[in-house]
Order: structure tokens, then sequence, then C-alpha cells
């Protein structure tokens, strides 16, 4: 039997579970079997809390996708990682430190229950996104459905392009987005963001995210919206990010700081199931 | 705090609650939140066990859909019900009389763990379905997209057609499927079924579901096909019927007579939430 909390972050939603306390080893095909809610439990990503590989971390996390496959970051889950680790007193800690696959996370835990996850800093080069282009630039285009379409362009360790549009609700997401996620210019796609700016500390978005379809919350796609409006002299350094699932607030002091985003995390139900 | 079952029968999934032990008073707001997988538990339908209101009953059971509606029957959510009662230890019998919104129902808990529904008496009259035609008969026939489609009618509680295919996988379902649904034929509108005939004793099944749109595994569909193929001389007593969410087995005698329908029902995990 293996004991787990059901959790989400903006909609975007996770099975966590505690693999300290608890002895796990989950193959691709029981990962695939719990993901379908019809025959199993239904979420998004799976997340597995270790103990820590390196001394000065407090755990180590891992993430699996619905169809098995490891993943190496997530915001929305970093977000529940945290809740979890605090709710079932595994630590005491406000500020926690955590391996992951994608390198350290630091956490931290708000007076009002938010949760602040560093993002790591930003990378702007075409090359580092990667961005098939000669120079770097704040704003690119690219020709799609015979239009050229301008976007700015940022990695988080996963590339994301981002469109300012003028209506949130018609954006053309579901157009759009597959053509330009699979576009050569991105050689190894890209997440593509719709952004309706409302005023310098506002914005509306939606994301198509790279090998999936539009989401009810991409917390990295957040913070590249941000950081490309903050780039482009549209925003100031805090922005509230209006996504379908939910709110989040990025704060970006600029070139060469880590981008910090701050959203909820809640915990829906407890769960045991039968291996 | 609910404690609850997360099951399943042919992946027709349910949230199943002991309402006897426990206090529940739910309102349609906190149904449709749980029911959506992202931001709940995720379900088909919600599933309250209570006490009986008839004498000679054990139980009663009352069916909430995902959108908060109470509904009277569902054949997989009978099945999942007999597992439960049963695992919970709230009855030690193989045979369960319970009261429902559309009358008592009879289940049978087999050896080998199957269950089998007494899903009462068909109806074959057009009048009973409804179905707006003269005289009753074993085809009926319908003109939709300018082609006319041959069909069987009956009523098991809910209104049925069910039309021939020769191959399942092609079998015209989701564009036939909302154009019959809503036929005018149909006062009542109904689930249509398409069956392929593998041979007297077996059949595959897809079924558009009044009001919602093709699912894994239709429990009055099944037995509406095995009862029209039946009377069509196409199919013997006992008919295995394959659904894309797993297979049930359909007896039924003829005319005047109950129809059984046995298949599996599934636990998942137990679940505890907080209101």
């Amino acid at each position: 039997m293996i004991e787990f909390t059901k959790m989400h972050g903006l909609g975007n939603d996770f099975v966590v579970i505690d693999a300290i306390n608890q002895s796990i080893s989950l193959q691709a095909e029981q990962i695939r079997t719990w993901s379908n809610r019809h025959f199993g439990i239904g979420f998004d990503q799976l997340l597995l809390v270790e103990i820590p590989v390196s001394p000065d971390a407090d755990f180590k996390y891992r993430i699996f996708n619905a169809d098995g496959s490891e993943v190496a970051q997530c915001g929305n889950g970093a977000r529940c990682f945290a809740k979890f680790v605090r709710d079932k007193n595994l630590t005491d800690k406000d500020e926690i430190r955590v391996d992951t696959n994608a390198g350290q996370l630091l956490l931290k835990l708000n007076a009002d229950g938010m949760i602040t996850v560093n993002m790591g800093i930003p990378k702007h080069k075409p090359e580092e996104i990667p961005l098939k282009t000669q120079d770097e630039a704040k704003f690119y285009s690219v020709i799609a459905n015979n239009i050229e379409r301008g976007f700015g362009a940022v990695s988080l360790g996963n590339p994301h392009a981002v469109l300012q549009v003028h209506d949130i609700k018609h954006a053309p997401v579901n157009e759009l987005g597959p053509l330009l996620e699979s576009h050569p210019d991105f050689p190894e796609r890209a997440n593509i963001g719709f952004m309706q700016v409302i005023d310098r500390g506002h914005i509306k978005l939606r994301v198509y995210e790279r090998g999936a379809a539009e989401t009810l919350a991409c917390g990295s796609g957040a913070c590249a919206a941000a950081i490309i409006g903050i780039e482009q002299n549209l925003l100031d350094h805090e922005v509230i990010v209006e996504l379908p699932g939910g709110t989040l607030t990025i704060n970006w002091p600029g070139r060469g700081q880590p981008v910090l985003m701050t959203g909820p995390a809640v915990s829906v139900f407890e769960g045991r199931i039968l291996l």
C-alpha cells in the first residue's frame, strides 16, 4: 500500500508521495495506469519526495509525467512539494533547499501561505534558448500562416517564446501554438505564451506547452512572459500574471538576477492505494 | 472530513461514500468542485450509500452526476455499490436488495467476484421507449445525413436505439451519435448504440450516451444491444458484450423477463477529503 496526497497548483495537479518513510519503486507502466482518472487516480505529474543527494539540501524530488517519463522541473510542482513537506512535518524550515534533476531549487514558505520558488537566472542568448537567429534581440519575428509574428524569447531551463495580444480571450492559442511550438527556428521546440498587458504590473497569459497543449497554468511560462515584458519595457519588476487556473506573482530585478515565482499550493485529499 | 472509495466499473468511475456511518450533506456546488480532477477528485458519478426506505431492502443509494444533478440509475454504479457494501462489511449477504430513485434493484455477488445486476424488464412498445412511430417492430428506420438507417429500439428505464455495423472501429459514433440522439423521432432523446456482431454469443459495442458523448462502458446500452440482437434473431440468450472499457455478460430469456448484466467492479483507492 502507498499513501499519497492529491494536490494542485493553479489546477496543475499532482500525486505527491513521501518516498522517505515509504519504500517506493514505481515502474513507468504503474505511473501510466495511475495517471488515468477512469482506471486510476488521475494527475498531470507524480512527485516523489526523497532524501537529498547534496550535503546542503533538505530533500530531493523527482517528477514523472503521466506517460511515465521523468522530467526535470515544474514550478507548480515545486510549490506543492514545499507545502507537502511542511504539512507532513518532514521539515520545520521556512526556506527549503531541494535537489532536482535540473539542479538545486530554493523554496520559501511565506507567512500568508503562499510559496515562492526561485526559478533560476533566465538565459537570453539565442544559442542558449535555443533559437535559430544571428543576434540577440528583444523582439524576434517568425512567419506563421503567411503572417509575420513578433515575439520575445528566453530560456528558464526550457525554451519560451511570448507573443503580445490585444485580447487574451480570442488569442490564437490553439491555432498558432502548435505551429510555433514546432517551428524550425526552435530546434528544441518551445513553449508559446500569449500575453495581454493590462498595466505595467499585471498581465493575462495563456500558454501552449511544448509537446502538450494549452494548460491551466505554466509556471515557467508566467516567468518567461514577465521577463520578456520587462525586457521590452512593457512591465515593471513585479508582475501579477493571471492564468486560466489562477494567479501568480513574478519578481525579476533584471539581467543576471534570478526570477522569483510566488503562488498557492492546495492539498485536496489524502489517499491510500494498493500496489 | 469525509472518507470515500474511488471505484470503477469498466472505466466508468465513481466516488462512493458511506452515508450510513458518516453524516453527509452535500451541495451541488460541492459535487461539481469534486468532480473536476484538476481541482478536486474527478469522477463520472458520486454514489451515496444510505439506509433503506422500504422494509425489505438492505440499503438505498443515490447517484449524482458530475454537474451535481441527481440521476435514477447506473448499471456500472450498481456493481460498484455491491462491492463497496461487502468490502466495508456493511452486509454479509450475497444477494443485496437496494432502493434507488428508479425503484428496487437486486444485486448478486458471484463466487468469482463478478456482480450480477437485475436491470429489470425491458419495454418494447414505441410509446414506452418513447419512439414516434405507429406500430411496434423489430426494425425501425430513420433518415440521418440523407441516408436511411435501420435500428432496433428498447427502453431499460431510459431509451435506447441500436444500429448494426460491420466494423466497430470505423462506426460513425461521433458523426451519427449526436444526430440520432436528438432526432425528433425520440421525444426524450435516446442512447445510440453501434453493434458489431462477432457471433451469436458475442458482440462489440460503442455507445453515444444521451446528453453526454461516447463513453467507455454503458451498462444499460449493453443490455439494449443484446436484447435487440436477440429480438432480431442475431444473438442467443447469453451475450458477451465487448465495450471500449471492458466486457459485460448479458442474459435475457426473452419477452416479459428481466435482463441480467454481469461484470466487474474495481476499488482503486481509499480517500479522505476535508470539507
